[in-house]
């Protein structure tokens, strides 16, 4: 069904603001060729009736979910749904012989009662979920090379693993004085119609929500810090809404172990941890990133400061929510997945202004 | 020149956005009179020149900047000029007998070594200086009143301070532990043509600026810091740039003393601090402010959570920048120097959305 | 239940925006105390449930709509419901003494057959629809005076009529040259949510919809342009959704009668058409409006052109589609209606930027 | 200096927008290398000092604007001046051997004598002008096969132009009823710093400008006009500003000879017409384009409209102005001028949202 050079990849949940991306990024990609493309509420429409824009190039049908179709006909598998449904269909499509990259929060949690707490979902997939790695590539790479299922992590959690990652890794920082203020465009609610999301709402202004620790991804941000810190340790996570539709900001701040670090250390640090991570750009000396840099591309841009006053340091890291923090990081693990180069279909040039 | 009910009031600077939000309080307040309006680059023109929505109920030539007109036709004068010509001006109006409110930097610092090695200009106006009161009426209403030079606090200053004094003045937190990520609308940076203001550039994007303790905003928040707390402190303070117009949030971080205060005895503790100040609003359990809410008013919204997983306090503070962080704020301490009703002339309904 | 000087009000369907504007309206209104707010799906909550920033101001619950209790208590109801729901209300109301502000569509129609072709409602309130006057007081002030049952226009209708009205008015154009292409912020979409309403779709972004007479305000400013020109005529309107909140823009095209018409000639006759209209400002030569020179006011501004070489006249319209396009409008006819002076309560002063 | 398979093309004018886009798209393109990049007040810069972000893959120096270098150097020169430049340069590097494309307005005008009345510069080579075509593919495409001065079209121009030219070449409308109604965002005005182009000025906002034919794009669109309707005629062009960074939609109106066409005839006509063109996508029945499917993409999506009740067609067409209608349009020329195939290197997917 596919020609011989590429491999035949599903797409499950394809109405989504997920879904819509990975359709765009596959259809660059010179590996894969979109077999399947499937939907709850939008099955039997096509693809265009979602997306117009993109029915010149591709318009097929938005067929049924039906596990056993899927696996029939897709060697890879993207799930694009609303958490805690991908982990009822990853155990079939994996006991069928599928690959399974999954987008929701569902194969995030190396402790499933944490999800459970979190997400309000009893889950029976133990055995599957103990094999699930974390999509992250820079921090889990040599495990997303040996996996058949990847949970992908939430466009927070990238951002702020980014920077934070360094730091804790090297023991550079006093964990508990972590603070990351994040700032998300609103296409990280999806496209669901919610008041608050309207552009009569959103637009031209500016709030902070679920703070203190409410927000969902704080869990999933504390077990990969804890695992970089080798202890369990607690974050202050605090997300905020800002009026755009893509792009994600963290600003982190954290108190120095040793205050004579100055910036150019850290700089020099910074680069040598990611020196293996082509999507990673990290800044010159009082280069800040904005947002826009990363829109469009899979890149993530970390700028470094250093204030000598107060012995912190503080890191910004900004990246398209939607691609690097969601569809492109998918890509990235399938191209790690499959033994392909990293960078494969993957823009690293944005369009400015 | 006034009827009797009126005081005549002068705009020094009137073609930025200081002064045109001026002219726009100013005509709707009850107790005062605009007898002049001058301006440097702009003398000669007429106001709707620059303004022309405004044309139909105001349109004065923009005068030249002649102290002894002013001082001669003013008993109140508004100097809303760059940063380092107030300090020339004020003294001589000030000798001649005017009250002076100065929207700039000049008089904002105790130390005045502290200005020039910020602003990098010298100063000869010590005993005038001395003189001068910080303009934020929620801390120093008392001085306001008996002044006749007052210094107009910066926007991002009046924001993080009203969400930082209940916490300082109690001793609830640790000072060492302040952390301030404040997010700002671009009309912040003035009506100075700059690249990096354009909306080409500034949309759609988002940004840390000045970071490290490297904008001017710190060494004012320090000094007002320094003295709730009762001694010399720091702060960490990082401003972001965000696609909107108006409007600030702050977002404060600090380590409560007493890790066993919860967010009910918090809000308790800000509406008590803040029973006398009409301009600011101390939201519910679990209400967060939207920039918007303040946009065209006075107000200042306050939320406050605490994080007991961290032992963090977090207040979120939200203000029209140009307002209650400018010109509102102005005006605000011309009521209470004048011993008039402090919310006279002052909106307090925005409109939403 | 109100003091002496001001008269109860009432406002049916106060969660939608159309509500909030009138609340915020008419808490600074002189003459009339707000005694009751009902509502369909948000009765029993608070008003702060909806709109917390109010709540400092104007906190009471909203009331079940009880059409007894409403004429009990109101001299005049606001009707700020969706369409087909104040046709059923409104007589009873008019029955019971009361004086009617409908904001929908309902009242709008001399034809009711038009209004149901259009509406999909039968209606059976003739008589008292043959009562109803078109609120759109610089063309109707008269009528309005009269009147216990006001339908106030539809935004883009007053847009473009005011616009329009001199030219048709004094035979100045081509009845069928005139082209309305019509540019609105998407709170005219109201607070319901849609997908296609969302900041993540509609922000950077443009387009235009119900084209080629597709839109429902397209038979009510033919009915007013028939009505001005003194025969029946089409008028070619195209609504788009712009990427901002708050404001319309109607450009208008039509072809002069009389070629040697200038711009000049123009304005002076839109000067003298507008003479008593407090609200609408015609622009001086060769300026043409900003929306944003109308936010927030009941403002309408009025740029004109004439292209020589075309025989063209071009006019601009800027309104707030909030206020003067719909809750502002409402108030000036309540204004008009209890012989009060028509600017009563009513901003004319933009903030800006 | 370039490897066997790349032609070796320059840049001159690099650090505006057109400049930055040309970088973006000729980097992804496989036949080029960007070999040299000069500039005025920039030279001397790196590239990474005007953008940062596109440093980590092309960060020349820029060099200063020599033309022997240049044309020592590159086969190709694509010249992004200001107005009033290129016509100094072309003539030299042409007689050098280069084949030019100018994207500024100094090579699209037949007469010159036009060219120097809207852009008051005398000119000085008109054998050189002679030989320029217009670069507007869709229209052109055979002239531009053979040429070695291509003059590309504005970005309105280019809009507007895909929109009428199958009505008035295949005679379907009545010349003089054109109306072009065009909304464009601010990155049309370039990276100079203009006080109305700033965020606080130009967002939630919108306006008309250069009204009545007063916009330098108006000859030019009517030089097209002229030469598709076979006689001379006037445009009525009106441009819009509007709150968004990328993308033009031209609103276009025209009365229909024959009122007994209906829109599936129009579409079948359009289709035909473009059939050959890769770049345009006329939509289904009732499909109107969103200017966001076109950013970041070479594509222009018409929508087609018939008013049965006013004989007019409406035909709307977006683009993203700084592809489609500058850079994008420039390299498609190339792609044609050199023989590769047309869509060579150049987007035809859109991120959405």
């Amino acid at each position: 069904m596919t020609d011989s050079e590429r491999i035949a990849v599903g797409i499950v949940g394809a109405s989504g603001y997920g879904g819509v991306q990975l359709v765009r990024l596959l259809l660059d990609h010179p590996k894969v060729e979109i077999v399947y493309v499937g939907g709850d509420s939008s099955a039997g429409k096509s693809f265009s009736d979602l997306y117009p824009h993109l029915g010149h190039q591709f318009n097929p049908t938005i067929e049924k979910i039906d596990l056993d179709v899927i696996a029939d006909r897709c060697e890879v598998v993207f799930l694009g749904l609303p958490n805690g449904l991908a982990c009822d269909m990853a155990p079939v499509l994996i006991a069928k012989g599928c690959k399974v990259l999954d987008l929701s929060a569902d194969y995030r949690f190396e402790n499933l009662d944490t999800y459970t707490s979190w997400y309000k979902k009893e889950r029976t997939d133990q055995e599957v979920a103990a094999t699930a790695v974390y999509g992250l590539p820079e921090l889990y790479r040599e495990n997303i090379q040996n996996s058949s299922l990847v949970g992908c992590p939430g466009c927070y959690c990238t951002a702020s693993l980014l920077a934070i990652a360094p730091l804790l890794k090297q023991g550079l920082i006093i964990p508990e004085s972590l603070v990351i203020d994040a700032k998300s465009g609103t296409s990280g609610g999806g496209r669901q119609a919610k008041v608050n999301m309207l552009l009569a709402e959103a637009d031209s202004s500016l709030a902070a929500y679920s703070v203190a620790g409410a927000h969902r991804h704080t869990p999933e941000i504390e077990q990969v810090c804890s695992d970089l810190a080798g202890h369990e340790m607690r974050v202050q996570f605090t997300p905020h809404l800002i009026p755009m539709v893509r792009g994600i900001l963290a600003t982190v701040y954290a108190t120095l172990r040793d205050p004579g670090l100055v910036r150019e250390d850290l700089i020099t640090i910074f680069n040598a941890f990611y020196r293996s991570s082509p999507f990673v750009k990290v800044l010159a000396n009082g280069i800040y990133p904005q947002t826009k840099w990363a829109v469009g591309t899979n890149l993530c841009y970390l700028g470094v400061a250093v204030d000598s006053r107060t012995d912190r340091v503080i890191v910004m890291s900004a990246i398209d929510n939607l691609i690097k923090g969601q569809s492109g990081q998918a890509v990235q693990c399938l191209n790690i997945l499959m033994g392909w180069e990293e960078t494969l279909g993957l823009p690293q040039l944005a369009f400015y202004p």
